[in-house]
C-alpha cells in the first residue's frame, strides 16, 4: 500500500526544514519506505476535507490504505514499529527509546515552542523585551538537563533511534535563536542527526518544494 | 516483578490530582496492576539519585525489575502495550489510540501549560492582564477543534483507550481556569473519565498522600 503524507504548499520557514513533515520524511527515509506528498495550502488546512484527516488543522498527516493518522509522534512511532531501523529489538531498550520520543515532544518541545512564540508571534508586544529572557531561561534549564544527561555520548540511549530523530528535530527549532550553540554537545548531537543520509534526503525533499515550487501537486520519490 | 513509581511527597496542587503521577496511577488501575509509590521531596528531585531515573528532575518515574522509565506518555504506553484494557486489538484502531496520546501531549497540553504558567508563574508580571487573554484564546482555539471533533461521542475513537486517559488528564489541568466549562461536551468527556472506577481509585490514592501524609515513605495497595 502506498504511503501519502501532507506538507505545507509553502512552509512558513522558507525551506529550513522546521515544518513537521520533515520529521516524518526523515523517519520514512530511515526505514526506506517510499512515499508521496500531497501539498496543502494554509486556507485548506481548515477545510472539512483536511480536518477529517487532522482535527487540529495541521500537517503532517499519514495515509496508508484505509489507515489515516495525524501527529508527528504517532506517525513516526507507527513507522518505527513496523519497519526495522528506528527502535531497538531489546524490549527494555525499545521502551527507553519510546520514552525519549515522548520526552522530546512533551518535555523539551513545549519550552522551545514558547520561545518561538515569544520571538515571532509576540515579538512586537510591549512585554517582549522583558519577557523574552525569562522564556529563554526556561529553555536553558531543560537544555542544561539534557546536555548533562547526554554528556559525550553520540545518541541518547545506545544506537540512533526514533527518540533521537524526534529530539534532534525538536532541538533544530532552536537554531534560529542561537541558544543551541550555548550547549556544544547538543549542537554536535543535532549536527550528527543532520549528517545522516536519511535526514539529508528528507531535507532535500522538503527544500525542493519550498525553494522551487510555489504551486501545489508535487510528490517525492 | 513489582512496579514502583515516584510521586511528589507533597503535590503543589494540594491533592487535586493534577500532578502527573495520577495519570500513571490511573493507567495502572485500568489494567489492574498493583504498584508501590516512592515519595520524593522537591529538593530531592534534582539530586543525583533521582536524576538517574529522570534526567529532567520530574515525577513520575517507573521501575519494574531492571527497567527504569520516565515520561508519563511513555509509562502509560508501556502499560497499555503489555496489559489489556487501554489499547484496542485492531491494528488501525490501536494506531489511532496512540495518535490521541500524542495529540494530548504535544498538541493540546502545551497550550494548556502556557495558560497555567500565565495564570500562576507570571501572574504578578506587568504584562499578565494584557497577555492572559491571548493565551486563553490559544487554548480556546484548540478546544474548539477538539470539541468539534468529539461531537456527541463518549470517547475519541470508539471504546475508552489510553488516548482518552491522556486527553482527559490533560484537560483536567484546565478546570481551575473555568475554560473547560465553555465547552460542555468536553467538560462531560472529562467527567466521564473521572467517573471511571479506575480513576476514582487513582485519585483517592494520591489524595491519601496529599491530604493526610506530609511525610515520605507511603505506598498504595
Amino acid at each position: 500500500m502506498s504511503i501519502v503524507i501532507t506538507a505545507f504548499e509553502r512552509s512558513p520557514d522558507g525551506g529550513q526544514g522546521l515544518a513537521r513533515d520533515t520529521r516524518v520524511r526523515w523517519a520514512l527515509e530511515e526505514v526506506g519506505q517510499p512515499y508521496q506528498v500531497r501539498l496543502v495550502s494554509f486556507p485548506a488546512l481548515n477545510e472539512p476535507a483536511h480536518l477529517r484527516l487532522h482535527p487540529f488543522g495541521q500537517i503532517p498527516t499519514y495515509e496508508e490504505g484505509g489507515l489515516a493518522l495525524f501527529e508527528t509522534g504517532s506517525i513516526v512511532f507507527h513507522l518505527a514499529e513496523r519497519h526495522p531501523g528506528l527502535l531497538p529489538d531489546d524490549a527494555d531498550a525499545r521502551a527507553r527509546a519510546i520514552t525519549w520520543m515522548f520526552a522530546a515532544l512533551n518535555t523539551v518541545e513545549p519550552v522551545i515552542l514558547d520561545l518561538v512564540i515569544a520571538r515571532i508571534v509576540e515579538r512586537d508586544k510591549s512585554w517582549a523585551p522583558e519577557r523574552l529572557p525569562l522564556v529563554a531561561d526556561r529553555v536553558r534549564q531543560r537544555l542544561t538537563q539534557l546536555s548533562t544527561y547526554l554528556g559525550e555520548a553520540d545518541w541518547l540511549d545506545g544506537a540512533f533511534s526514533a527518540g533521537d530523530l524526534m529530539m534532534a528535530s525538536v532541538l533544530l527549532r532552536l537554531r534560529p535563536s542561537g541558544l543551541l550553540d550555548e550547549f556544544p554537545n547538543l549542537a554536535a548531537y543535532v549536527a550528527r542527526g543532520e549528517a545522516r543520509p536519511a535526514y539529508q534526503r528528507a531535507f532535500a525533499a522538503q527544500w525542493a518544494i519550498n525553494a522551487a515550487k510555489p504551486a501545489a501537486g508535487s510528490s517525492t520519490r
